[in-house]
């Protein structure tokens, strides 16, 4: 029988899959998710980056530390020499969100969708720590992978 | 003015807030999120869990582990003697979901929902990775605090 | 005078010995050991694996990661690409112990024993760590590497 | 049914135990283990030792600081302040062996039996790695807890 | 004979000294250290601040985060939990220099002396990282231990 | 308008640069520091070089792991794979100061001149903690790369 989930060997036996043969390509991957929050903590971030105590700007670096401790966080990752890091943040007022979107790139064996997703999770971690003081209810979600490039799988997006 | 923001300083200069002075008590809190994937994806998980690769298993691992992890990654966060982490996964076949509740329990000075949160965040990351072979396009959300005990604030849960 | 111990120089001071100059090639390394046992103990981890208690599955989680924490843990190893880590354990009901057998693979410029040689002793802390409550005098031994593949050193093998 | 492992639930599932309502106590362990070499590999050393490549100087710091690594490496281990560390090593040139003995004391709610033993097998493996140019047939051995103080459990020590 | 060097016991092995008896009071160490650049690296930075690139900023966070990661770094250092952390910037254009200053606390049993020493040399190695592409030539210096409090020996301040 | 600050964005924002593009060459980077301090503290060391302590072959085993940490330390530094490290210290009785110097190689996309700079700033650290019960005031200075070789900007040395 196949084993559909590639971490594990035909015995269901966890593993870090061999990528040893996996030519090294240019990598990239692209993921996002955001957080809801009251209009008033948004209030208090959008008017913080500008002048009192830059919540976006702490996330993003926690962001990139993030996408570099993938491999110690998540069990069965490969140790990977990240190339690029980028985050972006965009306030949604209407829908009381803020958007995290991480690009990660490598020159490696394996993709870096992980690497992507983790510094999602950091990021909107981060914000949430900030901002907890004044509103615990904030909820994390739509957190995925939107694009993916390079490697024998090729290109592939989410559909939107 | 008042900085409702407590992890900036009155020049807007983020700090590592000074917890000293407040009363060692014994302090819980419990967070949860989810994952939703393809039917057949989910299938993969409940059947492995059975018989062949246990992807809750090492999840939960992965969420227990990311728990120790927290002042590491968010950066504001304080170091905290964590006395207990559990960690409980849900399998929603009507929604096709996997939802990972994550409880975090310190004798200490200040609360553990970041702890709770990571946990939350590393276990779905983990549930990802080992899935994503079969299934890109998982996303993760309804990520937050569901409840929270001790300290001067005293108990808080979520309005549901 | 040669200095067989290739971590210190002349003068007998620790370095990082270079490898700038080696050839990148695919290395592979096994390394095993054991932990022994009180029989019941034993049966509580075989018991365990198949229906309360995955002693084994966690023990090769840990023994996965902590390979790619070698060069965090030994002072003098490079940090390395890991392509591949598989844990393996063997019940031997006879002798009273369990086997542990890790294989890593990368494709670098140094060999890997030494991620073999971590995984295998942070997979018996665990199992001795999840253990010890019911028995505190378990003996872990005979942790050797098996069999190294790769580099200019070329193939060996113990001998048994 | 009583569930002798104490780092699984009533359902068989990992958690880090709770000892949050545990003594604050003044706990001590001590851990042994030894690597076996060839008599030519342990002239290395003991001559290392006092003028040229100090092997075991070094072993004795990465062991140090891997006790402070226990909690990362062991999935279900608690953080600990550890208040103690000291790790001597004794050379017996009749059995061609170095034995490391490690001591780990802390004032916590839980034991430091795993901060000692991995104390042991990161100076081990410090010494295999320094070695191994040398000496690739080392084997590590009679690694285990020699005795431990304090703590509701109280005194133990190995039967010997 | 006496050891001053209280790291190393009689024998001149080094140790992690015990703290187990040693009280736990309320703990402060201030440290501070600069880094001389170019009249327009520093231009780039202090504009940077208002409108484009927050080095400093970042910088603070680098700071921050690397007084938790003190006892993974200096190999004798007891881990230590931390309760405050601030860490300022001075600049000064006459002398064309950023000072950092970094303020640690603790309720515990041994001094934060180390914890504000690397967060002052994190803070400066991050700015150097964020201009070298401008200024390779910025030297760092003049970092110590300005004042500490609590603990038997009580305060101590440098002589200025 | 130009951004001579390669860490930021045409918006200011702080990214980790692209460097997948970049050849991957041999790179060196030599980095130095020193640590002052009082004739007898200074006596200390030297004397317990030889016979009791050996305050500088610890400080080396630091300075080596801290490069290893680099990229843990500093946000935006690629994580690289290190080839070589070599720490060299250098009594000058008459500053009454120890100087450390680190020559870091990797062969890669990037430069190591933080890598070198993080050695040399841990190795003061670990002089500085080992010291300090005999002498609090020490202050440590002059830390500078010194050359750096290598990659499209060729080589580079201090001018002296």
């Amino acid at each position: 029988m196949n084993q559909p989930l590639t971490h594990f060997d035909a015995q269901g036996q966890a593993h870090m899959v061999d990528v040893g043969s996996k030519d090294i390509t240019h990598r990239v991957a692209v993921a996002s998710g955001h957080i809801r929050m009251q209009p008033a903590t948004l209030a208090l971030i959008t008017s913080g980056t500008a002048k009192k105590g830059d919540v976006l700007g702490i996330a993003r670096i926690a962001a990139i530390q993030g996408a570099k401790r993938t491999a110690d966080l998540v069990p069965l990752c490969h140790p990977l020499p990240i190339t690029r890091v980028a985050v972006e943040f965009h306030v949604d007022e209407a829908g009381s969100t803020v958007q995290v979107v991480a690009t990660v790139e490598t020159v490696g064996r394996t993709g870096v969708e992980m690497e992507a997703l983790t510094a999602v999770q950091v990021g909107l971690l981060t914000i949430y720590d900030m901002c907890k003081a004044a509103d615990r209810g904030m909820v994390m979600g739509e957190i995925r992978v939107l694009e993916k490039h390079g490697g024998k799988s090729g290109d592939w997006s989410v559909t939107r």
